[in-house]
């Protein structure tokens, strides 16, 4: 255990602190291979999943709660160093308009197709969704954050557009990203690997006949979900076993992204949920 | 109609442009009462449903359809005024990293509880949303694109927070803020309002004992959701005919606000067509 609170950061020129700022940039986390982990229920939450933290930097004059003592404990207590900042300085390194004290340098992880494997040898009906391209970090962040809600095996990003490690995909995850798989694949990979499984793509789009709420869900699933602007690409579309549409009673001719996979994701909560009570 | 096309506005000082910079603003939207709409299909939808625009500001190069004459000439024939700017001018007033030549200056419109009497007079099942306090604009934005979507008769925005006539809102419900209904309204008065139209109130906690596919929403029913951080108000909560529960399998404890109301939404839509076809 490093512990350096006796020395405060109090420059905005520290080079550590200039690290930080920098990582802001994807680029930056691409070359480094680290990200930030910043808030106290993102921090909780991947210290909760065993997720490793290299550096742990705080203020104690932002903390919000009572239990910042505990948490940096566990952390330190890992081998994680820690340092204090100034306000002026942690308000620099902050990403957010309201921080609350802390931010993590940690290493990122790279999951493959291969890490779920072994997540569903013996699940009979694995449960997954199939983000593609997604654009935009607080999407995928939500969608992790409704993943987690509905207990999904996995997540895999394909033909990633968003760094899975950008700030705003912590912060819109509330953590989740710590608990719930994420892989990053090519597509085609993905495609085979889905088939040689037996998992079943089911996408969403507006030309299909049956409701979302008409189809079975109950078994190997994976629900694919495609851009902003152009949802689901043609090869997507063209390999899904289930297409589903969404009813849309409005102007508009498609949901949010992240809208239309939590109602995806509920609908086969609930089916695969009154599977097992009828067992 | 005024047609100023033949003058290119190419000065970053012009005063027309330092002010709709100043608009991104909340402090200037509401002196002014103004606010901008950006972007093609957020003016369509605008127009469509009769959305007075005072002026439109232009720029051809960055246009990224063949439509976009057409929507000018609405607005021009409607006495919408016209301005076209040099690429460099309309990167700075637009609010977008990637603008598509359209941004125009409109009036505020404000509408309140009253102008829903009329809306739900012949209505015996009238389906409202009430969003309690949201802080961020994208859920607004987002809010309001599912309620669009199931065919909402109107949203109430109680106590707001996020000023509904923010950039992002405009952005995030891709125009459905000109089609749903948005009422601004206190909370003492919206809860007066719905109990004397007989309206139920539906609350989601996760201490409800029903989960939310469990009860009738058939009736005349108003969704209340409230803040990202401490949900719906002990006020709201406490005055709720229904209150459910949505499932949370993971580690986190609720999910996004906008996620959470549009499972509602799609929830309460599912049971009213059902209702309607067995009548």
């Amino acid at each position: 255990m490093t512990d350096d609170t006796s020395m405060l950061i109090s420059s905005l020129q520290n080079p550590g602190v200039k690290q930080l700022v920098k990582l802001r940039d994807r680029s930056e986390r691409e070359t480094t291979d680290q990200f930030l982990i910043e808030g106290y229920r993102e921090l909780f939450r991947a210290v909760d999943a065993g997720y490793p933290i290299e550096t742990l930097y705080i203020c104690p004059e932002l903390f919000l709660g009572e239990n910042e003592q505990a948490l940096i404990e566990r952390i330190t207590h890992k081998g994680g160093r820690l340092l204090t900042c100034s306000e002026a300085v942690f308000r620099k390194i902050s990403y957010r308009d309201r921080p609350d004290g802390l931010v993590a340098l940690a290493p990122q992880q790279h999951l493959k197709l291969m890490h779920l494997d072994k997540k569903i040898l013996h699940n009979a009906t694995p449960f997954l969704v199939v983000a593609e391209a997604i654009e935009k970090p607080g999407n995928l962040g939500t969608i992790l954050r409704s993943s987690d809600a509905v207990g999904l095996d996995g997540l895999i990003v394909c033909d990633r557009c968003t760094d899975i490690h950008n700030p705003n995909v912590v912060r819109a995850s509330v953590g989740t990203l710590f608990t719930v798989p994420v892989v990053e694949a090519e597509g085609q990979e993905t495609l085979e690997w889905l088939k040689s499984k037996g998992i079943s793509i089911l996408a969403a789009t507006p030309s299909a006949t049956l409701e979302f709420t008409e189809v079975d869900m109950t078994g190997p699933l994976a629900i694919a979900v495609g851009t902003e602007q152009l949802g689901l690409s043609k090869r997507w579309m063209k390999q899904a076993d289930i297409q589903v549409r969404i009813p849309m009673c409005g102007i508009a001719d498609s949901l949010n992204v992240a809208m239309a996979t939590t109602l995806l994701l509920y609908e086969a909560l609930k089916q695969r949920k009154k599977n097992q009570t009828h067992r």
